[in-house]
């Protein structure tokens, strides 16, 4: 089957990715929604230029739509985008978010493509295990009370996935991030051909809000094998 | 007609998507091709994010394909990206380049694809006048004896075409730049809905080889009319 990936280049849609390379899917295009509404679009910010560099290491075309930004456009836009691929399915990385899995189950429907979610409600500390040994994750924005500035940058390996275990008990932070409490950029996968390396970060944090982002201010790839 | 133009950000894919446009052509997609062998494929190198400023200010979806950068391979791995795409035609902004043409026409025909070159072997004077009237460019690279540092980040303009043309007669430089002698890239054109701004730049000249690249390190886009 031909399908395209929703692809942020974070764990969930990299798990995605996964799944459908190992279905044998024929994974012709990433497809990544970019709001226009986002007045911090700067050349520099986490992630505009990276999600290509991440392409690039899969192979895999990524096609990069746009969107206003208003929540009754966005499904009409992402429609806009898929309607012009000549795929047979989507792929996406929902969890547990109702509006998110409903919205590309309705565009899918209506362009008769078929929709998958292979993380689906599946069990969050399992999930967040298999990531860990599947993927070379780090944090890149933290939004929620209890998570500080440490985890900017922070890789999530067992030791992390057990603090955020606790900090679940403590605050009710959802082990795998689904409520938008911390956001993941994958370093290295089993199908890339390089790995990415951050170059410069600089952290950004605001005490009121308990938010921050890693800014990634310069990345590069590096071919697999030039460095253990 | 639904088509994809072949866009590198610069004043000839510029002027391709403008004529598509003109010509009432849907335009589904901007195909951007990135050598897998530009071992400066570095988060903040010219280009990298800013094509997807400028089709971020254009509103349509760029799709980023990947090639190994071998010549066998790149006619290929185009035919790959487009065969995904569900359009009838390919617009690219060929000027004189045979090689170039018909590679394009090469794979538009094998997947039966209408293909256009609208600039095709035009007057470069002429051209060049149009292109001024149409868009805010620069000069980001430059490859040749006789032109120096000095057009890194240059706007072309009059004055700038004027010189252009005697460089012509003095060594023989393409006044379209169509031999590789400048790059180009276009911060504003009638179809954006906001300019690209540079906010950041540092020129990289080598007086060995007589060429330069204005490296941008920040850049964002600007709502029009928020500044004359």
């Amino acid at each position: 089957m031909r399908v395209a990936v929703l692809y942020s280049g974070g764990k969930d849609s990299n798990y995605a990715l996964y799944w459908a390379l190992r279905e044998g899917f024929e994974v012709k295009y990433l497809v990544s929604m970019v709001s226009e509404r986002d007045d911090s679009y700067m050349y520099h910010v986490p992630n505009i230029g990276l999600t290509e560099l991440q392409a690039k290491a899969a192979g895999i075309p990524l096609v990069k739509g746009f969107t206003s930004g208003e929540k009754e456009r966005e499904v009409e836009d992402l429609k806009d985008v898929l309607e012009g691929l000549n795929v047979q399915g989507v792929v996406a990385g929902a969890l547990a978010s109702e509006y998110q899995k409903r919205r590309v189950d309705r565009v899918a429907g209506e362009l008769g493509l078929k929709s998958f979610a292979p993380a689906w409600h599946r069990d969050p500390v399992d999930y967040m295990r298999e990531i860990i040994r599947l993927f070379d994750v780090v944090v890149v924005g933290v939004s929620a009370y209890g998570l500080d500035e440490s985890w900017l940058g922070r890789k999530i390996d067992e030791k992390a996935l057990e603090e955020l275990v606790k900090l679940h008990g403590k605050y009710g932070i959802h082990v795998a991030g689904e409520g938008g409490e911390y956001e993941t950029f994958v370093r290295d996968a089993p199908f890339f051909r390089a790995r990415v390396v951050f170059d410069e970060v600089e952290k950004r944090w605001d005490n009121c809000s308990y938010s921050g982002v890693l800014e990634v201010k310069g990345a590069h790839l590096e071919p697999k094998g030039a460095r253990a």
